[in-house]
């Protein structure tokens, strides 16, 4: 669904226009638009306003992506690589890996003034269809098909979708919502509330026995 | 903000009309406003369509409630008062609040059929700042002034907006957007995994010593 739109930058080039310099157009209108996805979410943001931000006309947006979902793929292209995300954090194994996990996590989200994709996600994941198929694939296919190594086969899915449920919640309470004093807490003062839960889904006792 | 509503029912009645049949349209327009915002959140709900589904002109529903903000208010009365969502949750003290508190969350948001308030306030809470607002002030203030009595002074705050988390993580991936197999678990399975979370975060250890 994803793969493509990367290729198709070179070939939507105009003439003329050197190859750097589309290549930091493209990121502008990508950063524009992870920005209008994040304040509007999927429904309120709009290609043409995008194209304002970012300074470049609608045509351009078009040729590039195609439509609003087009550009919202290419957006939240950097979420569908956990790979780089979790690069480092199951090579210690199960002991420490829900604290592992949660700081990698907080490290994507706590940067300021750059909207993580998985942040935008959640958000338009309420209100957009392809947004909470995109988040519901995440969670249980992408980090799950991850930590299958370290999890049991037979509750990992469960265990999968536990940790899914915190992570969506500690997005939406601190970062959407921002509840207090959870939105102002700092990283160790995050981790040391909610990795143990984290840690419990992924190898503790989840099922009554 | 939510006061006055009610009481407006009342006087909105139209001339002729039996006092039985007033109230049972508006119960008619407020459930059909239920499922607009649950089903396409506060952006693509309309009044004019809600007032289609409830067979109803939207000038009995302007009348009524004002306008789109008015009308979601109403459909999100039910959800401030917690007094009644909680009765008998508290009564037992501090041990086993976790697991009574997500019994009676759940008894809420698994009625088929029926969108619970909860459910739609988080949905909704991503794209509209009222929402927002709302679903904040049920979380810091609504449940923690309740379970003040449980938790201590001092860090009841973080552990209400933990419990909070939590609680808008699981509808999310339970009812939201649907990450199985947490979605299709019986209660008893999902209390046995959660309830565990939600007693840390009221009476244990959340803090770095």
């Amino acid at each position: 669904m994803t793969q493509g739109v990367a290729g198709r930058t070179g070939r939507g080039r105009r003439p003329g226009r050197p190859s750097g310099g589309a290549s930091s157009t493209r990121s502008q209108v990508l950063a524009a638009a992870r920005r209008a996805f994040t304040d509007r979410g999927y429904a309120g943001a709009s290609i043409r306003q995008v194209a304002t931000d970012a300074g470049v006309d609608t045509g351009m947006i078009r040729h590039w992506f195609g439509d609003k979902a087009g550009l919202f793929r290419a957006a939240m292209e950097p979420t569908v690589d956990p790979d780089q995300l979790l690069a480092g954090v199951l090579d210690g194994g199960p002991e420490g890996l829900g604290e592992r996990l949660l700081r990698r996590m907080l490290g994507e989200w706590d940067v300021v003034g750059m909207p993580s994709p998985m942040i935008i996600l959640v958000r338009s994941a309420v209100s957009h269809e392809e947004s909470t198929v995109l988040l519901r694939t995440f969670v249980t296919d992408q980090i799950l098909r991850r930590l299958s190594g370290v999890l049991g086969e037979h509750d990992g899915p469960l265990r999968a979708a536990l940790v899914g449920s915190q992570m969506i919640g500690l997005v939406m309470a601190r970062y959407i919502v921002r509840v207090e004093p959870l939105a102002s807490a700092t990283v160790d003062q995050v981790v040391v509330a909610v990795a143990p839960t984290l840690q419990r889904y992924l190898t503790g006792e989840i099922a009554g026995g």
